[in-house]
């Protein structure tokens, strides 16, 4: 199957087809030099066609409300219930799985803040710099309440923080959460690469040689989070994003109808081409439904 | 294949067929406790009958000389020639490519000493705490001379020091070694993982996405180096290992013969059965020419 460029016929059926439309936002709606030209238009004509509309992230760093101010900044008409972030994400699914006990956090201050809202106790946020040696840290004192690992963006992250989290993570019962695996952060300097949340993921994993469920794209937890919440039926929800791995991986992670916009790191040429006979597993492309140059052109179908 | 027990035939026929002998060292010499009963015995026994003899490890947080006191500590018979450290073998790798320029190291002292004694260039060690934000991450300068990025074992392992390794990596002519890859140190305390090397590996290749040259156990460089040095024929050389993966898988590497002790981390039940016909590609297991408990058996048969 390859994948089908927007026309009108094919934006209609879309837009009748669909309640939901989840949108990824650095490359859709907005970049490094502001407002995708046409993404606000269109947000606002599906929301005045009744809509629900939802910014999906996998940025850890931010809680909702942070997030919220982000997208007001840009002139987009969000509420807090609109937003989805990975920081709020994992908490909401410690707190779905009836979590008891404390998280030990690689993390930041809003994976601390989202984790302090719905009531989950955790070890704190910070540098934690390496003192002693091997004698010492063979010694070191482990908290019997941690059950779970929750690792994310950490710009602090360091030697002590790794060797706690993979101890703790020797115990079998401990959960082990990753907020999403990004290798690295989009910026316009290609001299410069800006480690992502993976790293530290990998960091954690792989001394502890153990596996974590990752909450974000393009994973599924972080749209079936939101579906218990908005009570959404995943054959009416469109992914719109400039992602295949991440945004059109999660769409087809759930089920989800799709469509990649050429506005942000994926251009015309990485499409998948036609999905060769012989392709099984991790070979088979992923192919979003539909692409077009921007969100706008969706609008323009309205 | 299945390994095979040493016996006295086996043993004379192992010792009449080499010159050299390669020790891993914790595990098969000494472990946390002192020196394994018999080794120290079989290495004299090994010298007296004029064999080479060399101690080979993974550490990369030793110099030679600094590895030479701790095997005359246990009362080994060692000289610095005899001694093989990956941060001693990358510095020596890179000499022997001729390597002109910088190199960025994330490592220890050790390492730094390595490289300042083959008159190697680099930017020193130590914590490098992470300042700032993404703005500024973003327009930090980068240092041209820098033509490839050194990574072993470091505690002060933090994001800046990630992210500038990371970028440096973008270059397509910068070189990526990486001293070992070992999950974790193996320590008499199951409640306490302590990262190895591996780890400060895997946090640079992530987002660097790039797969470094591993100059340690089980890669061919720790023995081609060793090889240039001393004139070996590896047909006439014996990997003596407690580990499959690493010390036996040298010896696969390189077609060295190879024996396991079992005084270290594999038990009998670990060695491999009899090799499945169907096993291909990293299938096939890494089977030992010979096992045996522990190296003073063999030099009951000298």
């Amino acid at each position: 199957m390859a994948c089908e460029r927007l026309n009108e016929s094919s934006a209609k059926k879309l837009l009748a087809g669909a309640d939901s439309f989840l949108f990824d936002c650095d490359g859709v709606l907005w970049d490094g030099r502001g407002v995708i030209p046409g993404s606000l238009e269109t947000i606002k004509k599906l929301k005045a066609l009744g809509k629900k509309v939802f910014y999906v992230t996998n940025n850890s760093s931010k809680t909702r409300d942070g997030y919220l101010q982000k997208a007001k900044q840009f002139g987009f008409p969000a509420t807090v219930d609109e937003i989805v972030c990975t920081a709020y994400i994992a908490a909401l699914y410690l707190k779905n799985k009836q979590f008891k006990g404390k998280v030990f956090v690689v993390g930041n201050t809003a994976m601390g803040q989202e984790l302090d809202a719905v009531g989950i106790a955790h070890t704190g946020i910070g540098p934690a710099p390496t003192v002693g040696g091997i004698p010492d840290w063979v010694d070191l004192k482990w908290d019997s309440d941690i059950k779970c690992v929750l690792v994310g963006f950490d710009a602090d992250i360091s030697y002590m923080k790794i060797l706690r989290a993979a101890s703790y993570l020797q115990r079998p019962e401990c959960l082990f959460v990753g907020t999403n695996e990004d290798t690295h952060l989009p910026v316009n300097n290609s001299a410069t690469r800006i480690p992502g949340t993976g790293t530290m993921v990998i960091a954690v994993a792989f001394p502890a040689q153990r596996k974590p469920v990752i909450v974000g794209k393009p994973e599924p937890p972080m749209f079936e989070e939101l579906k218990k919440l908005h009570n959404l039926n995943s054959d009416r929800c469109v992914m719109v994003g400039d992602r295949l791995e991440s945004d059109i991986g999660l769409a087809k992670s759930c089920g989800l109808k799709s469509m990649l916009v050429l506005s942000g790191v994926t251009s015309e040429a990485e499409l998948p081409k036609p999905n060769p006979a012989q392709a099984t597993g991790s070979d088979i492309p992923v192919v979003p439904d539909f692409y077009t140059n921007c969100l706008g052109d969706l609008g323009k179908f309205i």
